[in-house]
């Protein structure tokens, strides 16, 4: 197959590991093979400054950024100012038509929403934000409970690691699933919590 | 308490997920505090090139490192260099008896033997590394199919997502376990890889 482009968005006060788990997953996928690539962007080639601090230099700016087969929207702190930010707003309508697949993580689904991505769509985020998004998004059917929700090629997931689990099905989807299996066991993802679940 | 420090190694070809999940645990368990702060540090305060092309900026060089009460020092391909790098091995050396909890994640663990911080330790690595630390660290313990060992104020975690876990436990240990569990209910961790473990 020709190559396979993963777009990860990055974005001022964007939650690290929303971006940083889908990003080992998919490079860890790609390695030894030519058939997937895997890019951040941003508005701008300037350092962007995540919503913990960590700052991080993009690979393309808006203006540069290849044509992609899957963009991926993270969350964080830095959504709500991005949901009004009418550049970015405008890059992702125009781009996420283009995508075979169209994701998020965490609040990344309420960006989706701002830019008019999710009409009729089942999709998800964040379990703090359920009650937020069902009042914003009321074009849309919000799940709760679920890591992750594909209703055709949009795939939104729950709260920061999810995105993990959701770019592992992805990986699966896109190739097959040994292929996800074998990203899995180089990442050593095999999760054990350390004092169990909060009740 | 006064403030503690967590400070994440980073060098050129340091796997991503390695330092990035301890970061989003330390940064999350911080989140509204005062108590806890977290920073990266690298030789240079040059961006660093990550194992799978990710560019970071660390907040700080060896020469202006504050005094740190955790180092966590990640794996990757780049820590086959940086094994030989003896102004790295020398700070490591330096700033880990200071530490009140010194601590690696995937192959991070054969720069601490490099460092001569493993003897007599109970250790571990990333499952495919096994071998090799063992034939290299013969002064140590090697144990495998194991999140994470503690051995004393030394705790090593398998392979990359691994030092997720082995950070939630370090917050339940340094401050306790309340804390532990409701980082992880805001990371939204109940993970469930999408098509089971490999056998």
């Amino acid at each position: 197959m020709s190559e396979f482009t993963v777009g990860i968005v990055l974005f001022e006060g964007a939650e690290e590991l929303d971006w940083a788990g889908p990003w080992e997953v998919f490079t860890m996928a790609a390695m030894g093979r030519d058939d997937l690539a895997v890019v951040t962007i941003a508005q701008t080639a300037e350092p962007v400054r995540c919503a913990k601090g960590l700052r991080v230099l993009p690979d393309h700016s808006f203006e540069d950024c290849p044509k992609l087969d899957l963009v991926l929207v993270p969350g964080g702190q830095g959504s709500r100012s991005e949901a009004k930010n009418e550049i970015f707003l405008q890059w992702l309508g125009e781009v996420a038509p283009q995508c075979q697949w169209v994701t998020s993580v965490c609040t990344g689904s309420l960006l989706l929403h701002a830019a008019g991505l999710v009409a009729g769509k089942r999709i998800t985020t964040h379990w703090a934000y359920v009650p937020t998004l069902r009042e914003l998004a009321d074009e849309a059917e919000v799940l709760e409970k679920v890591r992750y929700v594909c209703d055709g090629n949009l795939v939104t997931a729950a709260g920061v690691s999810a995105g993990i689990d959701m770019s592992l099905w992805l990986v699966g989807q896109i190739f097959c699933v040994e292929r996800a299996r074998e990203t899995q066991r180089f990442m050593e993802y095999d999760p054990e919590p350390p004092y169990g679940a909060e009740v």
